[in-house]
């Protein structure tokens, strides 16, 4: 896989997100930069601005969530193995306020996917972290679950 | 305080979110009901929908965390205390599924907030229940930090 091939991956992935998600489009949520097994995901603070002048709690947890996401899909691609998926749950913790854009970042644990094309589910939590000037501002855990597609 | 000025509250909280949180009113997020010890709070599908034509994850708990926001803001009103509210940490778990408007409510647990005025801060576990056709789809449990302004 080159890297033009990721950079046609992450033009697909955010035509996914903004096409069927309008949260992550109001949000100008956008994928950054795949390297394999690092992902990384941003959105400016304008339209997800809180009454603190702050990025909106909501707001970062909906970033972080789709990194994750991201992440998982991206590696099906990889794996040319194809799921729903969705979130089971997931934790958050907020360290600082955000008050530039952030960049929210995940590595993958190098889950077995190949399941997935064996009919079975696959479960993978995802650690995203939210950086902002390269301070670390918020912490998310997310289960994630792959859902084979009948 | 009556049940009209509880409607006053309520608008002023839906004009609050959506003047202050770009977001919230993208989302369509409106107070339903408030009677003192019980909030609830509603966001239509449309705006809200994902890839799987259910409710978005992001969305979901966006709602909640507004949902427990907003009621240490309005116990803050009826105790006539004043404080800069922060969600410091959360962890919302996905049950079912929404494809139909749901509604998210949560209790007050009789927290005393008079140390706001007297310049300390107060933090508060709020646990948010998200119904759809009456049946709980999601839980949220989120820790809220008043800060009183300086």
């Amino acid at each position: 896989m080159t890297e033009l091939n990721h950079q046609y991956l992450l033009i697909e992935l955010q035509q996914t997100w903004h096409q069927t998600i309008p949260v992550s489009k109001f949000m100008q949520i956008v994928p950054v930069a795949f390297e394999s097994t690092e992902f990384s995901v941003t959105a400016p603070i304008a339209p997800n601005i809180n009454l603190h002048q702050t990025m909106f709690a909501g707001s970062i947890y909906t970033l972080m969530t789709l990194t994750g996401w991201g992440m998982l899909w991206l590696q099906q691609k990889l794996a040319d193995v194809d799921g729903d998926i969705v979130l089971a749950d997931a934790n958050v913790r907020y360290i600082a306020p955000i008050d530039s854009q952030p960049v929210a970042k995940v590595c993958w644990p190098d889950v077995d996917l190949t399941s997935l094309a064996q009919g079975r589910r696959v479960k993978v939590r995802l650690e995203v972290e939210l950086y902002c000037n390269d301070k670390l501002c918020a912490c998310f855990s997310g289960l994630y679950v792959s859902v084979p597609k009948s």
